[in-house]
């Protein structure tokens, strides 16, 4: 009878798991982009066409997500050969239960832009980068949207176009 | 001038950019897996080949994280389809530079496993998962290691062995 009785409770939850998006939604993904400081960048290693993530400093460009990363890395190299990538925002919190708290994946190709037009700014949000923000080896992407996957918490997920994570 | 001296800078730190393996660099690595709730799994969308990263709950098995995901969500569809995935552990803590606090790459296959075998030590880790736990569409996956890639902080990076990764 368990059995019986949680499979019912699945397939109960299946319709509406994606749940419509609303204003509420399109605010909280776009409050988690706007205050983000780190993300786990998620590429394809080149090499061995495997998954990768690590994790990436993170600022922000009219609400669009901009990356600062080293030529030296694994990661950088990925985006290079492959544009396509996907960003996890919202670090969990000291308190509470971390998988009930808000997060969104950033689905994105990223876009190698000019980092000293957005020196300011980024600085202003990162200080401790100063230290090598000027080093040739260290490039900024832009992380153009194709979809947002949000997580508000249990029970909460939706589904996002570039046009509800990005205002207009 | 700059660009000259910046671009020596860039030189330098490349040959030792990777660390030769020692005892610390495995004892962080190992205790970033006992000490991880959650982490950020990375796979490939078998629908569109392209890389995703979401949140997940995290337990381990000797030394091996241990991930219960939901058959409903996308990444588990995924890792049925390609196990090939990456988990990015050591969440960033409240304080200092989150650029600057360890955490580790633990590059994977995904192998399915029984769940009623790890009950009680996932249960004592994460007792919240309690309510869901038994539901017959969470699945338990052990990540086996294919390969390390730690980042103890600026300047120590590391790459490790499955033998490094986890106690003989």
């Amino acid at each position: 009878m368990t059995d019986r009785r949680t499979e019912t409770d699945a397939a109960d939850r299946k319709p509406d798991l994606i749940r419509p998006t609303d204003a509420e939604a399109r605010d909280l993904a776009r409050g988690l982009v706007a205050t983000a400081r780190t993300g786990a960048l998620a590429v394809t290693d080149p090499a061995s066409g495997h998954p990768f993530v690590t994790r990436v400093a993170v600022g922000h460009d009219g609400g669009v997500p901009l990356i600062l990363v080293s030529m030296l890395a694994l990661h950088t190299r990925a985006l290079l050969a492959d544009p396509a990538c996907a960003l996890l925002l919202g670090e969990p919190g000291p308190k509470g239960d971390p998988m009930n708290q808000p997060r969104l994946t950033w689905i994105s190709r990223a876009e190698p832009v000019d980092k000293t037009a957005h020196r300011d700014a980024w600085l202003a949000g990162h200080p401790k980068t100063r230290l090598y923000y000027d080093f040739p080896d260290f490039r900024m992407f832009r992380l153009s949207p194709v979809e947002g996957h949000l997580n508000g918490g249990f029970g909460r997920a939706f589904r996002l176009t570039p046009g509800d994570l990005v205002a207009g």
